[in-house]
């Protein structure tokens, strides 16, 4: 039968997890069932929630003290008849972590679509190797890049910032997500403006950037707006999908006449994932969920930077992106926020050839300026996949020895 | 100057709160300050984020054990120069609460927007008075009710289901939220069923009870699903705006051919407010928000029932939903949730006339059936009202009185 599986992690006040699931898998379903006469329990069988299996974890002080209460920790997992709802995440969400998401300490944290739920999601349009494809870089992580001080500045500004940045060696420069249409920067201003920076950069250099430019306005003029992004030349959008909701997305990579690759930004997504109680894992909603709706690169904290992830779940955020286990194609992990050269190493052995290193700070900090911030990176990039380590690739890369001077090397003493 | 001022409580492991205040009102508007030449503080003066105020609260060794570090708790406020997004809520979210949502452990509180900037939000079409004039209802609380265990059941069961409600005086009956189009009970074959259900009971009664309909589906095809629910008789929208955004309620207010009231279901949005350090306040999401974007009634958990909700959260909720001082119309509280006749004095002392008293156990729960059910509320809720205990009510309220000696009262010893 075809269904999704649920995982909760739950905080027990009846010590009695094998009850609780059932209150769930029955409450989220047909709502009562031993009290029922057998001929509705026939024509209920296939509606009704099923606890799929119950795990004690060890009690916990710490947490009965914070919640003022003692309670039994525990996972447990639920089945939920997919006849019970429509294949799309409003419904899914709403089934499985609707009221429940009141109900106390509880915490989603992972759901299993069985093969027919799989079909009525798109996944990325363009993946890993459509992404590869655009921006014609196939050996190694690719190199992202953001403007510095985007709010206030006019499109000129942009143009220049965009310019140095691809003559650095940046593959992607992408808007701040805090830039929304303005009079200085709409993207009537913008974009052309980035494109002729870019094109000036091409002609010095032959390097393609790519410009992600951020999509924003109200939901319902979201596919006009991203078309227009589309025909001013924006090579891939940026979308802030936890401000809007997943559907939202997955209706953008549905759209035939939008056809370049989603960012997804994961901008106000900690409201749902910081909570070790409460809320949403981070490896299901910016993993399997982003994946599944069809974001083809996703944002989110390093493990290393100054907006952490916890590196476990920066991993497991990475494994659901890219798995084959997922039927769909995988998606580019983006580790980000307080990147400088000095932590590639770390990232490459973390995160592979299949990611984005994405720096801003890291970048245009860089003491000789914008261009010789990216190409520290670029250096730094290219010795890690050749298995040079950076104090040797150094003694021939001046750029990438002034940034380890000043930021310091996951690998190298500065 | 137009702006929004934002209030969080921050856990900061740094100790210094005018710097961590400081470091957010730059880094989420012009990035930095003191080190910018003057000519460029006068071209972004206008788009820096200020610090309004800065309070130290207690520090508190349970949350610091949670935590397992040390930090100064406080409450902080900043103000974000309007001028840096544009007026929808999406832009205002990713602004105030995007990346910071990320770090570390903070919560967005509230918000307060000025004059300019609620020129851009609707407001509830109908609001308290709007509802009451379609209900008829103008010298009580409201009474909802929902259908019991619906799914898996037919258009015919709950066409009978409806009609016993109405007749049991329900003022309102609402689906369940989590009944999505299925072939036994998509809006075609349930509305028509249910508009037939009421009109028998008001051929009986001449009482006119409204049905509430979920709105379902994928996020670009609900404005039409929702004229098509209106067209087939629809009195009321029930929407699981926090499974697609607040963005699209009030698109789906703003839509002139979608002329009914919308009730916001609180599905999912535990996630975002259920703990205590992270995520956003019940009463700025639940109350403010939703007011903001136009729901007409917000169901959310009752302080008193099965799913509840601190007290004084409760009560900020309805404060907002309420108040005078926001210049839109006031929307309708209806807190939820293993409610019982027993309550409703409880209910009334804290949410007063202008409520929605709402049930699903306690009134088809009743030991003498749905129609009782509904009779014994009704008997509670004019009793309260007038100024008459339960314990004299009971006296001449034959189906009060066995709800209350079913499930006892908060007056009354059963």
């Amino acid at each position: 039968m075809s269904n999704i599986i649920a995982t909760y992690l739950v905080h027990d006040e009846g010590f009695n997890l094998e009850k609780k699931a059932e209150g769930i898998a029955l409450g989220l379903t047909v709502g009562s069932w031993t009290t029922l006469p057998t001929v509705e329990q026939e024509q209920l069988r296939k509606h009704k929630g099923e606890v799929i299996s119950v795990e004690k974890l060890p009690n916990d002080d710490v947490t009965d003290a914070f919640l003022s209460k003692k309670g039994q920790r525990g996972i447990i997992k639920i089945a939920y008849p997919s006849v019970n709802f429509t294949f799309d995440l409003p419904a899914i969400l709403t089934t499985v972590f609707g009221k429940l998401s009141l109900d106390g300490a509880i915490k989603l944290l992972d759901l299993g679509f069985s093969e027919e739920l799989y079909k009525s999601f798109p996944g990325p349009a363009f993946g890993v190797q459509g992404i590869r494809d655009l921006t014609g870089v196939h050996e190694r992580p690719l190199l992202m890049s953001i403007f510095k001080g985007v709010i206030g500045k006019d499109a000129a500004e942009l143009r220049e910032q965009i310019k140095d940045q691809s003559l650095g060696g940046i593959d992607i420069v992408k808007d701040d997500e805090i830039l929304f249409e303005n009079p200085l920067t709409s993207i009537e201003e913008r974009i052309p403006a980035c494109v002729q920076g870019l094109e000036e950069a091409y002609q010095r250099t032959g390097k393609r950037t790519l410009y992600a430019v951020n999509l924003t306005g109200r939901t319902f003029d979201l596919k006009e707006q991203a078309k227009r992004a589309v025909s001013l030349g924006a090579d891939l959008l940026l979308f802030n999908v936890f401000a809007y909701g997943l559907d939202v997305l997955q209706a953008l990579r549905e759209d035939p006449n939008i056809h370049v690759p989603i960012m997804a930004h994961p901008a106000v997504s900690g409201a749902y994932t910081s909570s070790p109680l409460y809320g949403i894992s981070t490896k299901l909603l910016l993993g399997k969920l982003l994946r599944y709706v069809g974001a083809d690169l996703v944002l989110y904290p390093s493990p290393y930077g100054s907006v952490a992830l916890e590196r476990g779940q920066a991993l497991a955020v990475a494994e659901n992106l890219t798995t084959d286990s997922i039927p769909f194609k995988p998606a580019l992990p983006v580790p980000s926020a307080g990147i400088h050269p000095g932590l590639v190493p770390l990232l490459y052995r973390d995160f592979g050839l299949d990611c984005v290193i994405n720096a801003g700070g890291g970048i245009f900090g860089h003491k000789a300026g914008v261009i010789a911030g990216g190409k520290a990176f670029r250096q730094a990039i290219d010795a890690v996949v050749d298995g040079i380590s950076l104090q040797e690739a150094i003694k021939s890369a001046p750029e990438l020895k002034q940034a380890i001077e000043q930021w310091g090397s996951s690998e190298v003493k500065a």
